[in-house]
């Protein structure tokens, strides 16, 4: 579970466009691999100085720059003024606790995304800020820490599977995000299998620890929430078309990923739903328990009560007592005893407390 | 009641396009049935090969293949290829866990829609997934397995009854989406009747199991409306006629599937909020059940706990207890202890506790 | 309160537009009037035939017809075949589950209506769909069974009260509609007695039957509202006055009901509120309860478990024990005994619990 | 507190336009006042008959009618003649139950408003109807009772205060209007006063009135809601200028009206949401002193009920109970008993009960 | 923890534009600073009477008055007669229970603001309105004591950091406005750990002082929601750039700011979300815990209640009660007495009672 907030207070009242990591450094060295291709051509290297990638600047090949890592603010400072990036960008990629969001510059247009993975350490949801700029012949990518989801598109590109290596930087940017998007649907079966799971615990065996779980599955829903929501504002911006940067032929398929990202919206607003009905039986459970524990101790004391005050009573010192001195007393006052003890059994089976 | 999510992890990071089966493979032979029919001549048969069916793709009469069972996907491929339908389509023909949407290529309609029954054996819903491609002379309807609700417009397609056979493609992709709203009526019927059931249980005789049961309505209703929101769009999308396949006639009737729909929402609605109130008196029904429980013990310790204190100071051993001696003392002791529980229980019907 | 769902599997499949009544027959007898009038002349008659109402068609007095019953469906399409009715309008009329709507087919207006009855015999609200058919010179009202809200409208066309024999048919489907409306307003007088009773009632003496009383107001609710909520966007589509057969100066008076309407779902909306509130006041009182009764046991526990503790010690039988020898050891024990019980009861009034 | 809805049942069907008074008559003697003035000029005088304020009509002076009751229903038909008044317009003056709202009749603007007093004696808000009609140069108030929130207004009127004798008819409209939403500031400080107070008690000692009140304000806070929430769209219509009635100049004081209802609307949610949280706290609190109660039940038996039994082992009448015979029997019982006590106290501490 | 709302009552009735400060006198002085600048040069001082700052009124240089205390009326009707501020303005400047608007009143824009603390010694949130307004050259802030958050900005000034030197007057309101709504972040920080800090508790040992904070919590979360909600709107009315006092190149600045106050709000509303999750943790430990006693209780009742009554049945004083004369009459009643003893917990533990 990601923390709430990030610490943005060493940030205020420093002057916009001030670039300072938030967030915590996920990763010791940092990493730049450079991909360029075009229909018949393709390079992928890793390269050690930024410089190096400045050189695509003008090509007309498709060049994706994907740096890991993000503690070092000088080479962003210089991919920028290479590029001509505002520095109000620069900074919103060194923040890492955005809300996902959309922003047509003209020359690039800006998408902030949050890529999740599920980890099995943690038991939850790990959180990672990507930073996308779609230019007219290149996309960069920006990672808080090594290990993506962009792997199977690395794929594509390199054996040139699909129509990856025919379109423009474009449709590169909209793979980028459907490899997101399409994470999430694994995160959410990951939640749905631990809410079917949960779901039989609380029928068969209702705990304590079942509240708990399904307070931390409730929590990480709003946290999902919180990162999808936006998502969909972002996408149906990018497919409205308004920018020359997104071709006619890109906008089918965003309208797909548009499409995958309600019904992510979808699931987990299905999930929430039934997260509540699970508190509400698991709280009405302790009712029912309440009540059988309660009706233990009544059938006990409405019992034994009873025969106790009748055995008190020829428990009495007065010398005047004739049942005492009865032959049959004693085997009487038994028979009476189990007659009560009976009488309180059937009466309470009947009242179905038994 | 259907799964939650759909395995799509197996998908994740192939290129859009890419032609895989999502959800299990729920019929073992495909089945291919062409109808083909104008206002005087009407054909029907069984086809094994999709190739048998390009030849109506230039008649000028109406065309309804159907295809059961979705795991052969080839099949698909030639039909798309000869059709020229998008890779896109094709693909969310085979994810089966698409949310209703309706989308416009120009050429043709693409329509997804979620057809329910009501399984007896379950006693839950079964749902299915059914895509619709209407084009100018042609429905394509592709469902993942045999046994569906398009009987009655098979039945009048044959008989020639209503106006169906007078009409063109768009009538009948209205009719089929016409049976599959129809079809939420009865489903709705189903859960009115059980709902009903329900609450005159809830009055006579609530027990921890109609908790589950309110529990496990609410779940389906939630799944309902997961399925049945999203149609309202999707005929509304329709019926603004856009498109130049729907004809100005057919907007009159989708605007009645449209009234339907929203009547659909509205008694999903209805539903969710009465199995609110339900819960609600559950669990108060649970809190009264336990006062009353707690009334009987506490009457039983009121009246018995006095009294057997009373016999246990004449139980006591001191040697000089006058009591003890007097002649009456005992049957005292008894008028005594019978006015005690006398003056309680009269109190305690006052206090309306018996 | 009515059925929450009305059998339409019967019609499922059916072609649109074929006639076959939803719902309970509900009168015996079908039974058709005729209303003709101008500003100078006025006739009023029962008919057997439907026939005979033809006559009327291309006169330019406003002719209103009235039909109680719709069971017998060749009536219906004799009118409609008459009045060129589009056979969706038929079918409509005779599902009496339709929400309230509005549909304008140019040459007429369909509207569909729920006039709700508050029946004294079933302590409930009794429902029935009116559908009213406005045309340029005529109004068609159909209705399930005999009785209506109408007869002011009746007694100042016959009398010539008001502006209504002055105006146009418009002006009579206006008059129809604010009947309608303003019945809602005698219901809700009628709801807010039982609310502010029970209210009375849960602050004096809650009983069971309150939760069971406040379940049921609460559900009658839902359905007024299903049946109010569309009505407002019927009545504004009316008065938005885009259809030539609503003159001008008809459009202040929809303005006028579309105010009640507006008015009428508030009211219901508080309702819902208050009700709400009231059913919290309840479960507290429960809860409330549930304390007093505990307070009542754990005093009485706490007084007679150590006085019976004190007993049973000098009622055991070691051959020394000093104390049962003293000449004042029982009143002395007497003493102790009372002192305890007094100092228990400061102690708990000091604690407010008596 | 108002009641919850008026006797509208007297009404229902009479023709439009009919003048009833809906609500009870609340004063005796219908009281005129009218105040004429221009920059230079002012006059104030009580009338007997309206036909005397008809001379003022043609007057180039700002003329203000005010009339206190509502039950002489000529007077408003005498009015309404010499100003042409629509008759729905006098019927909605009568109707006292309806929601704010502003219909621009071209000549004139009618406006409803709700006037809210705090009463002490009653120790709620007493409420009363208000109707404005402005007309070029003329503002009609129509009151349900004397005693008004206007006195300011007067006063500024006559002593020619601030710009409001250089203004026209819209600027009296709007010092009227402004008058009643200062108000219910008034009426927010009271409950603000009031939850506050309520909170403090909720947190020392609540008690089960605490919940009544919780209820009572809540309750008011509907009420007040239901008042408040439709004047934001009335002074937003009037604002947005569109009729000829308001001047340039005064739409910047209408804006201010409108920045002051919008707050009260955001306290009145405010107060909603803080009533709700303390409802929760009050049932929480209920729960906890229930498991107070029953924490000393339980101690106190767990500690007596084993001292009971061993003290009734030795009360046993067996022949050959060797400890009854030791010396140091009793002693030692004693000795045990106290230990088992003590030890009972100590495990009780630790586990935070005591 | 701010007071939920400030005596205006001592301002009803008044005429508009009425010069009364309402709110507390937070700060004994007036105190007036003057920061004059632009790209070369940079003047601040204080001042002691405000003609003092008139002279900048036709300098091209930007200048920025910052008035802290506001209980001086004169003042502020000076520098409105200098500037020709509307009366409403200056009317709204000393009513500090505003919520944040911005006004454009073409010549300048009127802009309210709710500056945060935090404050350590109240251990809550200390709330200040701020006014600014924003003229061609100028920008005047207004505040209702000493002490802000524009420290950074002041400092950018001085030293001539960042590009505010270089900009006009609408980039210093922005930096302004960008200072306060940095600081939301702080604050934010502080209630997310207290959140945290309370989660763990809750999880760890709840006490009642729990529900106390929890509830607290909620409060503050209802205020700071009021406060920033209506904030959005205000940025965004600004970025829209109607107006011609902002210049095309702040525009992208303030849409930082606006995305800055979203991501605040969705932080809030997520804590309002958890803070609800956790109230419910709350109440169901509640529930565990007295679930728990009664076990207790139960366990105790149940074991000891049969064993004091077999107790009480050998101390009776039959005369023929052959078992007391047996030799091993008394060990064996102990023997039984153990084994129901034995017996009765393995089945409780069995039940998981135990």
């Amino acid at each position: 579970m990601p923390k709430l907030i990030k610490k943005r207070s060493r940030k205020a009242g420093l002057p916009p466009g001030t670039l300072i990591h938030i967030g915590e450094k996920k990763v010791e060295e940092l990493k730049i691999t450079v991909i360029n291709y075009d229909e018949t051509h393709f390079q992928e290297r890793e390269i050690k100085t930024i410089e190096e990638c400045f050189v695509y600047k003008d090509k007309p090949t498709v060049t994706w720059i994907n740096i890991d890592g993000l503690h070092q603010v000088e080479i962003l400072e210089k991919l920028g003024n290479c590029y001509e990036l505002h520095p109000l960008v620069l900074e919103d990629i060194l923040n890492t606790d955005q809300r996902p969001k959309m922003e047509d510059y003209g020359e690039y247009i800006y998408i902030v995304l949050i890529m999740l993975n599920y980890s099995d350490t943690d038991k939850g949801i790990v959180t990672e800020q990507v930073s996308l700029i779609l230019g007219p012949n290149f996309v960069f990518s920006f990672q808080e820490k090594e290990g993506d989801v962009f792997n199977p598109v690395r794929e594509r590109i390199r054996n040139s599977k699909g129509r990856i290596r025919r379109m423009g930087a474009d449709y590169l940017a909209y793979a980028l995000l459907d490899s997101i998007v399409d994470n999430y649907f694994i995160i959410l079966e990951k939640f749905g299998e631990k809410i079917e799971f949960l779901e039989e615990e609380l029928v068969s065996q209702p705990k304590p620890e079942t509240l708990q779980t399904i307070h931390h599955l409730k929590k990480e829903m709003i946290f999902l929430r919180k990162a999808v929501w936006p998502l969909r504002e972002v996408i149906s911006g990018l497919e409205r078309g308004e920018s020359s940067l997104i071709k006619q032929g890109t906008g089918i398929y965003l309208r797909d990923v548009y499409d995958h990202t309600v019904q992510v919206i979808d699931t987990i607003e299905t999930y929430r739903d039934m997260l509540s009905g699970m508190l509400d039986i698991y709280l009405s459970s302790v009712s029912n328990r309440l009540n059988a524990v309660m009706k233990v101790l009544t059938v006990i004391a409405t019992i034994f009560m009873p025969l106790t005050f009748l055995a008190g009573i020829y428990g009495m010192n007065f010398k005047y007592m004739p049942e005492l001195d009865w032959r049959w007393g004693y085997p009487v006052i038994w028979l009476i005893m189990i007659g009560i003890g009976v009488f309180m059994l059937v009466y309470f089976r009947k009242k179905k407390w038994l």
